[in-house]
């Protein structure tokens, strides 16, 4: 048994987790990221201890913790490098942590976590596996020979930064053209907002003016009820998101691919096109394909992958 | 001691190479590709034995065969299950092979083995390593954790199937856009081409009037002599080779990343600004850098790498 600790922007999630990927029990508190650190990390481990004492455990049973936290981390140190999101500069996060749960520690970037939880959950006879993500930005993770591949640095694995098109739109990296720029949910409502802008006649104005905002379900909900604005940007970002799928598939050749993010409850609406692009496209033509899925942990991959990689 | 076998579709070089990834002594015959596979085995077996005995050594003190082969490649069961460039399918090589020198024998993808003699090269306390080869097309190798990664069915590390203009240049694998059409030699000469027709004042014209064609050499030697058209067919090869750099490193930050292939041999010119464009535009801004190199072994990398993969 372990603990998940999925340190969020907005909330600090905590699971007990069992030795096959369940979550057994969880809760979750407000990250109030503006504090200093030091306090996050006590409501990290006071909620670590309540989640155990609740599930009805103690912490003899608990065999380790892993914390997912966004930035750039030294998984050997423990430490956090840099986080932009929840501000942080060379942190000995699991240090601070170990002052509240005296277990041993494992900490991973927050994509690398969720896609070591995906990676989980696809079961035995896998053993290379990349997870994409699209939400805010395009992020990533890639588990080969059964491990977190992180970079020789731990920097690795930004699958939303390599090129879609060389000298294209400005990336929140500063580089330009990157598959973020392109195929994340961001991109997804800027290209929905140009639409709108183009043709006011489309479903998706009225979409947008009852709702008050545009958002990464309106050009999908819009295209499914015919209109053709909302078509031609609904097929159009997916197949940014499929041209990205081949590109790291070309490289790595993985034996499956998983899509995750909130965009990916489109399901099959989404993985029929790209399967059907990277069926085309993919350069590999002689041997078997990489298996293309939708992720299924959702929300829970955080935990869960915090805490496998913790087992690992 | 091992037998290294670089099987091209010009040559066949067989090459005895010693523990430390020396060449003790090499030949090599044509491969005269239209041939029956069968007969171009006999001529690579053939061609071990005598070089082998040429060194002065006997069978009974090499370990092994490794064999670099163009294609898709099925190095468990030592099959070329495809290659376009000398014509096979479903071919048992690695067996056909021992009919003539029965030794252990390993098959790869020559661009694998390759990659792997030009990260041996590298030395102790280097164990990720990826190889970008700038030839007729774009080829490349990675290494992680101090093995080839060929993907979990051999068909990986197509590094120049990485897209860097979505939409763009036709490529060779049927896709647009691959970083292979911009960034291989045969693109430079395209691009070269299209330079020299749009400015007839070019030094680049008088270059090609005097050697009968263009090169990968044409815009190179012109821009070192100042000639702006050259200039600018050089600088912008150069970016989009660069920005390949940074795509492919943002994936796996490797330890190391070199740059191989004839274009290779303009050295610092090529590399001066690769670095510079890398160092601006690589996602990781907090940890150690990638280490951007240009590859040192040349034509021998083949040779060394099929050898040094067999004894891996």
């Amino acid at each position: 048994m372990y603990i998940g600790v999925d340190l969020g922007g907005t909330n600090i999630a905590v699971g007990l987790v069992d030795d096959s990927g369940k979550i057994l029990h969880s809760a979750s508190v407000p990250t109030l990221k503006e504090r200093d650190w030091r306090e996050i990390v006590r409501d990290m481990g006071e909620l670590s201890l309540r989640v155990v004492k609740e599930a009805g455990y103690t912490l003899s049973q608990i065999k380790g913790v892993g914390i997912g936290c966004p930035g750039t981390i030294d998984n050997e140190r423990g430490m956090v490098v840099y986080s932009n999101n929840i501000v942080m500069e060379n942190v000995p996060l699991a240090e601070e942590f170990r002052k509240y749960v005296d277990l041993p520690v494992n900490l991973e970037n927050d994509a690398n976590a969720a896609a070591y939880g995906e990676f989980f959950t696809c079961g035995d006879g896998i053993d290379s596996f990349v997870f994409i993500t699209l939400g805010t930005g395009v992020g990533g993770g890639i588990v080969l020979n059964g491990k977190l591949w992180r970079g020789f640095n731990g920097a690795g694995a930004e699958i939303g930064h390599q090129t879609l098109i060389y000298g294209g739109k400005l990336c929140t990296c500063g580089r330009k053209g990157c598959l973020e720029s392109y195929a994340s949910v961001t991109a997804l409502i800027s290209q929905t907002e140009e639409a709108i802008a183009a043709h006011p006649e489309s479903m998706m104005k009225k979409w947008f003016e009852e709702k008050g905002k545009v958002t990464g379900r309106t050009a999908f909900e819009c295209a499914a009820k015919g209109d053709p604005a909302a078509i031609a940007v609904r097929d159009q970002y997916i197949e940014y998101v499929a041209e990205g799928v081949c590109s790291i598939v070309n490289v790595l050749q993985p034996q499956v691919l998983a899509i995750g993010g909130g965009i990916s409850r489109e399901g099959e609406t989404l993985l029929g096109p790209i399967r059907a692009y990277f069926e085309k496209n993919d350069f590999n033509k002689f041997m078997p394909k990489t298996d293309i899925r939708i992720a299924t942990l959702f929300g829970d991959a955080g935990i869960v992958g915090a805490a496998m990689a913790a087992k690992s």
